[in-house]
C-alpha cells in the first residue's frame, strides 16, 4: 500500500503505477468528492487567457459570490486558487496564538498547515468543545469524510465565544454547496469567523483551482496582500463568476447530485456496505465485520475502480458519486467481485 | 496618480477608473512585458478541467520543460502558479540566514516577499557584488525593467561562491526565454542555485498562471511539499506541456518578438524617446530632458494607451510590444499628441 491513496483522492497516476492499467474502459475514479457532472466550461473570453487576471475579473467573481450566497456587505471575500493555496498562509497572517483544534476525522490539510507553521495541533471529534478558549478552531461542515454536521446556530455561538477570547473559528464549507441550511456564509464578516469555500467540487471542475474565503476585512486584507495580485487564473475567475451567478444550474445540480447519491446508496447497501454518513457529493460506509477496508479498496482497484480508504479507520471507505447507470453497474459488479475475493 | 500603475503592469481596471473609458477601440495595454501573440490554447483535454490536476499532468509538464531547456538530471523542477505563488514561500523553506540582496531597479515582488518574512533586504544595482557573503542574492536576468544582463559565467561563479558560504543565488529568468544564451538552466541542480521561470510572458498566456522553479532537490522538495499536490491548474499544466515541447513555435515566437521589438524601437525613437535597454518583450526608454515620465504616462493614458512608469525613476517609461501595425500607428499618434500636450 503506497501513501497517496491514504492521503487524498484523485491519485489515478499512482493507482496506475500500483495496480496497472485497467484496460480500454479506463479508471472509474470514485476516490474524490467531486461532482461527476461539470459546469459547461467552453467559450471563455480570450482575455481570460491572454491578459493578467486584472482586478475587474476578480471583482466580477466576488460580486457573483456575494449575490449567490447572500454575503453581508461587512464581509470581505478573497478568491483563492483552491483551498490548499490558502491553508499555508492562514497561520502566517495575524493568526491568534494558542492551541489549534482540528476535526478528526477530517481533511488533513488543516492540521498539516498549522503544524508546518510550528503550531501545536489538537484533534477532536468535536472541535467546538474548545470554543471560548481562544486560539484557532477548525470545523469542516459538513465534515469530510464523516458527513457529521454542525448547525449554523452552534457555529455562530462558538464563533462569538472565540472572538471574545481573541480566537478564530474557521469553518471549512468545502462541501457546503449541497447543504445550504448549514452554511454560516450569511453571517460572515463577524470578528473571528472565517469561512472557506471550494468551487471545483460542486461544479465538477477541480482542475480549475478555485475557491474563496469570506471573513472580516481585518483578517482577509492581509491574506490578500500576501497572496499578491494574480493568485487565481483568468479562466478560473471568468468561469467562476459565470457559474456562481447561474442559480438555475446550481439548483439543478443540487437535485442531480441528490439523486445520484441515493442511487449510490442502493448500490452500496446491496453490496452489504453500511452507510456511516456523507453528503450528496460522497458517502462514507463501513465494510462488514471481519473484513478490512483496505482489502475492499484493493479488490476494487484491481478492477480499475478507485475509492478512498483511510489510514486510521480500518473499516471505513469513502465513495464519490458514479455519474451514470453504466458507472453504477460497473461499481456493483466490482463490489460483488471484491467481496468474494 | 494612484498606486497600481507604479506597482505593476496590466492594471486596466484601475486605468479605466482613473482615466475613463477610451471608447470603442478599447485600451492598448503596453504596460506589461507580455507577448502580444499567444500560444494556441484551444482543444485542451476535458480531464484537465474535470479532474484534480494529477501527478501525471505535472510530470508531463516537467518532462517537457526538462527536454526543452536541457535540464540536468540532478535538477528538480517544480511547477508553480506564476512567480508570485512561490516568492512568499522561498523565505519559509530552509532559506539561508543572513542578508538578502535584490536588484534595484528590479521587479519588486522579491524584496516584498523577503521583507514580509522579516528579513533585512538590501537593494543594489549589481547584487552579485555580495556573492560569497552567504545569505540570499536575487538577480533578474535579463533585468526587468532595465534589461541589464549578467553572463551565465558570472552567475555560475557567484552561485559557487554563495554555495560555499551556505547561501543561495536566485536567478529570476522571467524574461529568459528571449535570451537563451544568458540562461543558467543547464547548470541548475547545483547547490545554492535556484532558477525561476515564467510561462505566461513568452507564450502570451499570463491568465493561465504558470511558471516553474529549477534547483537542487533538497531545496525544491520542501517547497513542493509546502505548495501541496494541486498548486497549478489542469489547463495550465496541460497547455504548458504542449507549448514547452513545441520547439518550432518557440523558435518562431522568438523571431516574431525580435521583429516586433525592433519596430517598437522605431516608433519610440521617432517620438524622441531614447532607449535605455530592455528585452525582446519590452523596452525601457528615457523621456526628453525637462519632461517627466508621469506626464507622458498620463498623456498616453488619456488616449487609452497604458504604459509603465516607475515610482523611483522620473524619466523612465517601459513599453510592451504592440502586436500589429495598427497598434504601432496608434502608439505613434498617441506619443505625438502626448508630447505636445
Amino acid at each position: 500500500m503506497t501513501l497517496p491513496f491514504l492521503w487524498h483522492g484523485g491519485a489515478i497516476a499512482a493507482a496506475r503505477a500500483r495496480f496497472g492499467d485497467p484496460g480500454p474502459q479506463g479508471w472509474l475514479d470514485l476516490s474524490t468528492g467531486i461532482a461527476p457532472i461539470a459546469y459547461p466550461y467552453s467559450r471563455l473570453p480570450v482575455q481570460a487567457w491572454t491578459r493578467l487576471p486584472d482586478s475587474d475579473l476578480a471583482e466580477a467573481f466576488i460580486g457573483a459570490v456575494r449575490a449567490a450566497h447572500h454575503l453581508p456587505a461587512v464581509a470581505a471575500v478573497l478568491p483563492i486558487a483552491g483551498e490548499q493555496a490558502i491553508l499555508g498562509l492562514l497561520p502566517l497572517c495575524n493568526a491568534p496564538s494558542g492551541a489549534v483544534c482540528v476535526p478528526k476525522p477530517g481533511y488533513r490539510g488543516h492540521a498539516e498547515a498549522w503544524a508546518a507553521a510550528g503550531r501545536l495541533v489538537h484533534e477532536r471529534a468535536d472541535p467546538l468543545e474548545t470554543a471560548g478558549e481562544g486560539g484557532v478552531i477548525v470545523v469542516i461542515n459538513p465534515n469530510n469524510p464523516s458527513g457529521r454536521r454542525w448547525s449554523a446556530e452552534s457555529l455562530l455561538v462558538a464563533a462569538s465565544a472565540q472572538a471574545a477570547a481573541g480566537g478564530w473559528l474557521i469553518v471549512d464549507e468545502a462541501f457546503g454547496e449541497v447543504t445550504p441550511d448549514l452554511s454560516v456564509l450569511a453571517y460572515s464578516g463577524r470578528p473571528g469567523l472565517l469561512v472557506l469555500r471550494s468551487f471545483g467540487k460542486f461544479f465538477g471542475l477541480p482542475g480549475l483551482r478555485l475557491g474563496w474565503l469570506a471573513g472580516p476585512p481585518e483578517v482577509v486584507g492581509p491574506l490578500a496582500l500576501r497572496l499578491g495580485p494574480w493568485a487565481v487564473s483568468g479562466p478560473a475567475l471568468a468561469l467562476g463568476a459565470r457559474a456562481e451567478a447561474d442559480e438555475l444550474w446550481r439548483a439543478g445540480q443540487r437535485r442531480r447530485l441528490a439523486r445520484l447519491a441515493v442511487k449510490l446508496d442502493g448500490v452500496l447497501s446491496r453490496a452489504g456496505l453500511v452507510g456511516l454518513g456523507g453528503t450528496d457529493l460522497f458517502r462514507l460506509v463501513e465494510v462488514p465485520a471481519g473484513t478490512r477496508a483496505l482489502d475492499w479498496f484493493e479488490g476494487l482497484a484491481a478492477q480499475g475502480i478507485l475509492v478512498r480508504p483511510f489510514a486510521d479507520a480500518e473499516r471505513a471507505l469513502r465513495f464519490g458519486l458514479p455519474g451514470t447507470q453504466a458507472a453504477r453497474d460497473r461499481l456493483a459488479a466490482g463490489l460483488a467481485r471484491a467481496a468474494v475475493k
